[in-house]
C-alpha cells in the first residue's frame, strides 16, 4: 500500500485524523457511492497525555506526535494535495497557537492541518457513520467517544439535526480518575458521576429528539463491543447489562495492566476504564439499552464531504445562506457588493497569482456576510461583524477559515487592520490582505445602497499600487464616490498601499 | 423656581441633557397627558471643544462642565431622587472612562449620570418631539443637531422606527472644517460634502422611508428657523431656499464673529456655520422641502419616558421580549430560571439592603436573557451572551445598565468573575456581584432543564456566607445536583464567598 511505484488513483481521497488519543489516515476512493479504502493507517500516539496545564504539549509527546505525522505523510504522497485533508481535534484546539506545533506539524505532514470546532467535528462523525448506515427514515443516535472529547449526534438521513461537543473523553477522563494502576468501583463511581454532569445540560434536549436507534464509533466503543462479545455478555451489540458486566469485571481485576479481555489491545488498556465510565454515563443519561459499533468515523465523514464539494455539494454555501437569514442580512445589497468584488478579483486573479479555488469562494462569502455585525448594532459593526464569524459555530468550515473570513469583514471598512492579516497563518496573510482590499473597494462602489448599476472599474496592479480606473467622466459625475476613493487612498496609504484614481 | 422655600410638587420629574454643545436642565411635571414646565435652564457649555485626541477633557472645559453641573445640582434639590434622570450622549460617550470625569460629574450634579447609545438618544429625541405634535397617522421625519453627533430618526405615533445617530454635530463640523474666523463658500462646500459622505450609506433607507412632514429638533436647527424667519427668507420654517439665502449671507458675510442676524445669540456665532452645513447636506441628502423647529427634544423624551415607566410601560421590558424572539432563546427555561432568581432575591432583599426597584428587574431580564450568546456558539456561550447584551443596540437601556446585565450574563456558570463586577461603577459593583451570585444558583438549580418544579432553596447570608436549605432528603434523592453545588461551592471559595448546603 502507499507504494510510490504504485501511486493512489487519481482519483483518490486522503483524510487524517489528529486525535487526542490516535492518528488516523484513511486514503479511499468513492466507487458508486460506497467508499473503497486503499490505505488505512493508525497509530496511538495520545498526543492528550502531553497536554500541559499552560495549553503546551510535553517534548515527548510532541516527538511521537511528529514522527508518526512524517510516517503519514509519506503514506499520503501518491494523492493529489487537493484531495487531501487533514484535521486536528480536541487536544489541537486546546494547545497555545504560539507553541508553534502546528507549524512544525504541518511541515513533517507536507500538508496544512485545520483545526475543527466541536461541533463541526460532530456533524463530519455523523456524515461518516451515516454513510455507513443502511439508508432509513429513523432518527439515529451516533456516539463518538475521543481522547479528549465526545460527540453527541441526532440525525436522519445525512443531515445531523442535534449535536453536542462533551468536554470528556477516554484520555481526560482516565488521566483525572483512573490515574494509576487501581481500578475501584469508588473510582469509578466518581468517574462516571463527572460524566453525568458534563451531559446534563443536553440531557433532555437529547432524550427528546426522538432517535430510535443508536450507533457508536471511535476505537473506544469498538473495543468496548469487542470485549462485550468476545466475553460473551451479550451477543446483540453493546447492552446496557453487558456494560454493567464489563464494569465488574473491571473492579474485580482491580489492575489496568492486569485487564486480560479478548478483543482488548494492549496499548488500549490505560485508558479503557475511562473510556467505559465515558459510555456507561451516556448510557444511564440518554437511556440507551442497545448500541451498534460502527466502523465509519470522523475520516470518513471528511472523505464524503470532499467528493461532496467536488460535486458542488459545498457544505459551507448552505452555512452562509442561513446566517444571512438567521441575521437578516439586506442580501439585495450583499449581491452588488459580491459581483464588484468579484470581478475585481477576476482582473487581479493573474497578477496577484491567486488561484486556489478557496479564493472566489472565500471572498464571494466575505461578501454575503459583511454587513453580519448590523444584526449588534450599527456602531463598528464590522468588529461584530468579525466577532460573531469568529466564535459561531459555521458548519463546514475550520477554524481558521473562520479566522480569515472574519478577517476579511473586520477589514472591510474604517482602517487598514494590517496587524490583523499578519496575525493570519502564514499562508493566507498575503492573500487575505488583498482579498480585503478588493472587498473594501467593492463595499466603497456600493455605499450609496442604490440599486442602479454602477459600472465596475477597471483595475491594475503593481504589487501594491493599485490603478483603478472609471468611464470618462463618471467620477466628475459622482463626486461623493471620488471623495470616497480618495478617503481610502489616505486610509490604504497608511498600511503601504498605493491606490491611483483615474 | 426651584426656590428650598418652594419646592417642586411631589410628582414633578427632571431631566438633565449634558451634550456636546449644550448643558439643559428640564423640571416638569404631567397633566392630563402634557407637560407643564416648572424650570427650565441651559449654559452653552460646549464640552465637545474640550475633547482632546485621547479621548481626555482640556482642563478648563472640564472645570467649566463641572461648575455648571453644580449649578443645575442645585436646582435640582426639590426633585425626588427617583424622578431624576441625567444622560450624556456624544462627548461621553467618547471620553475614556479611565478620566475620572463621569465620577466627578456625578458627585458635582448629585445624581447618576447615564451614558446613552447613538439610537437610543434618537428613540428619546423623537419621544420627545412626538408628544409635542398633533397626533397623526403620517410618518415623521425628525433631525436633531447636536454638538457632536445628528441624529435622524422616521416614527409614526410615538413609535420611532427608523433611527439612526450619524458622527457629525455642529460643534465638530466648525472645530474641523470653520476653525478660524473666516467663512468661505470653499469651506462650506467642504463641510457640506463630508456631512453628505457620513449620511449616504442610510440616505436611501431614509428616502424610501415614506415620511411625509419633517420636523427639527435641537438648538441649532432653533436658531437657524429664527434667522431665516426674522431675515424675511421663508415664512414658512426652514426651506431649501431660506438655506440657501441663509449660506449665500454667511459668505457674503465672511466672518464668524461678525454674524449679524437677528434671533441668532452671541454664544451660538462660534458652531452656528458648522450647524448650517449639517442642515443643508440633510435636507439635500433626503430632499427634504420645509421643516419646521420644534421645542420639544431629548429632555422632553426623558421625561415622558420616566412617567411611562412609573406607569409600567417600561420600553426595556420591550426590549427584552424582543432580543429572546430575535435570538430564539428557550424561554420556558427562561422563565423557570426567572422564577428561581426572583424567589432567591426576595429572601435576601432585606438581608443584603437590595431594595432599588431596579435591582429585580435587572436579576429578571438577565434570567430571560442568560443563554441569548447561544445563538452565536454553545461553547463559552456565557462570553457570547455578555458580548451582545454589551454591544447590541438596546432600547430604554443605558450604557451601564448594557453593562451591568452584560457582567451578569457573563457570571452566571462556570469561574466567578470577581474582576467583572469590580470594573462596574461603584455603586453597582456590590449589588452586581451579588444579583450575578443569585442567577447562579438559581441555573444551577435547573441546570437538568426539566420541566418538572424543582423546590426553591431556603437561602439566608451572613455578609457573603450562604447558607442554602433543601427540604429534608431532596438532595440525596438528587446526587447531580448535591455535586453541581459542592461543585459550585468551590468555585466562589477562589473568589470569597462561602457556600454551605444544608
Amino acid at each position: 500500500m502507499a507504494d510510490p511505484f504504485q501511486p493512489a488513483p487519481p482519483d483518490s481521497f486522503a483524510a487524517v485524523d489528529l486525535g487526542s488519543n490516535s492518528f488516523h489516515l484513511l486514503v479511499a476512493r468513492i466507487d458508486g457511492g460506497s467508499l473503497q479504502t486503499i490505505d488505512r493507517y493508525k497509530e496511538m500516539v495520545r498526543l492528550g497525555e502531553g497536554l500541559t496545564e499552560d495549553k503546551d504539549l510535553l517534548p515527548e509527546v510532541s516527538e511521537r506526535a511528529l514522527a508518526c505525522l512524517e510516517r503519514i505523510g509519506q503514506r499520503l504522497r501518491g494523492v493529489e494535495a487537493t484531495n487531501v485533508r487533514a484535521v486536528g481535534t480536541n487536544t489541537l484546539r486546546q494547545l497555545r497557537p504560539e507553541t508553534g506545533f502546528l507549524e512544525q506539524a504541518e511541515q513533517r505532514l507536507g500538508h496544512p492541518i485545520e483545526v475543527i470546532a466541536g461541533r463541526e467535528e460532530a456533524r463530519l462523525v455523523y456524515l461518516g457513520v451515516a454513510h455507513g448506515l443502511a439508508i432509513g427514515d429513523e432518527k439515529r443516535l451516533v456516539v463518538d467517544i475521543g481522547g479528549g472529547s465526545t460527540e453527541l449526534i441526532v440525525g436522519q438521513g445525512f443531515k445531523a439535526t442535534l449535536r453536542e461537543s462533551l468536554h470528556m473523553g477516554c484520555v481526560s477522563i482516565s488521566r483525572r480518575y483512573l490515574p494509576g494502576e487501581k481500578i475501584t468501583a469508588k473510582a469509578m463511581d466518581k468517574a462516571e458521576l463527572a460524566c453525568a454532569l458534563e451531559i446534563r445540560p443536553v440531557r433532555e434536549l437529547f432524550r427528546q429528539s426522538g432517535w430510535s436507534t443508536a450507533s457508536g464509533s471511535s476505537g473506544t466503543i469498538k473495543a468496548i463491543a469487542a470485549v462485550i462479545a468476545a466475553e460473551g455478555w451479550s451477543d446483540d451489540g453493546i447492552t446496557a447489562d453487558g456494560l454493567a458486566q464489563l464494569r465488574a469485571a473491571m473492579i474485580d481485576c482491580g489492575k489496568l495492566s492486569a485487564l486480560a479481555f479478548k478483543g482488548l489491545s494492549e496499548e488500549r488498556r490505560p485508558v479503557f476504564a475511562g473510556g467505559v465510565a465515558v459510555l456507561r454515563a451516556v448510557f444511564q443519561a440518554l437511556e440507551i439499552q442497545q448500541m451498534r459499533a460502527s466502523d465509519e468515523a470522523l475520516r470518513e465523514g471528511l472523505i464524503y464531504e470532499m467528493v461532496g464539494r467536488v460535486h458542488h455539494e459545498d457544505v459551507r454555501e448552505r452555512t452562509v445562506a442561513t446566517l444571512c437569514r438567521r441575521f437578516d442580512i439586506d442580501r439585495e445589497h450583499a449581491s452588488r457588493v459580491r459581483a464588484t468584488a468579484l470581478d475585481l478579483y477576476e482582473q487581479l486573479r493573474d497578477t496577484w497569482a491567486l488561484h486556489h479555488d478557496n479564493y472566489p469562494k472565500m471572498l464571494g462569502w466575505a461578501a454575503d456576510l459583511h454587513e453580519i455585525g448590523l444584526a449588534v448594532s450599527h456602531s463598528q459593526y464590522q468588529k461584530h461583524g468579525a466577532y460573531l464569524l469568529r466564535h459561531a459555530d459555521l458548519s463546514g468550515f475550520t477554524r481558521q477559515e473562520q479566522d480569515a473570513l472574519a478577517a476579511l469583514v473586520l477589514g472591510h471598512r474604517r482602517k487598514f487592520p494590517v496587524d490583523v492579516f499578519t496575525a493570519l497563518p502564514r499562508p493566507a496573510r498575503l492573500c487575505g490582505r488583498r482579498l480585503a482590499l478588493l472587498l473594501r473597494l467593492a463595499v466603497l462602489m456600493h455605499r450609496g445602497r442604490s440599486a442602479s448599476a454602477e459600472p465596475n472599474p477597471q483595475i491594475s496592479a503593481e504589487g501594491e499600487t493599485l490603478q483603478l480606473r472609471f468611464p470618462a467622466g463618471w467620477l466628475d459625475d459622482h463626486p461623493l464616490t471620488r471623495l470616497e476613493f480618495e478617503t481610502e487612498a489616505e486610509r490604504l496609504a497608511a498600511a503601504g498601499i498605493s491606490l491611483e484614481l483615474g
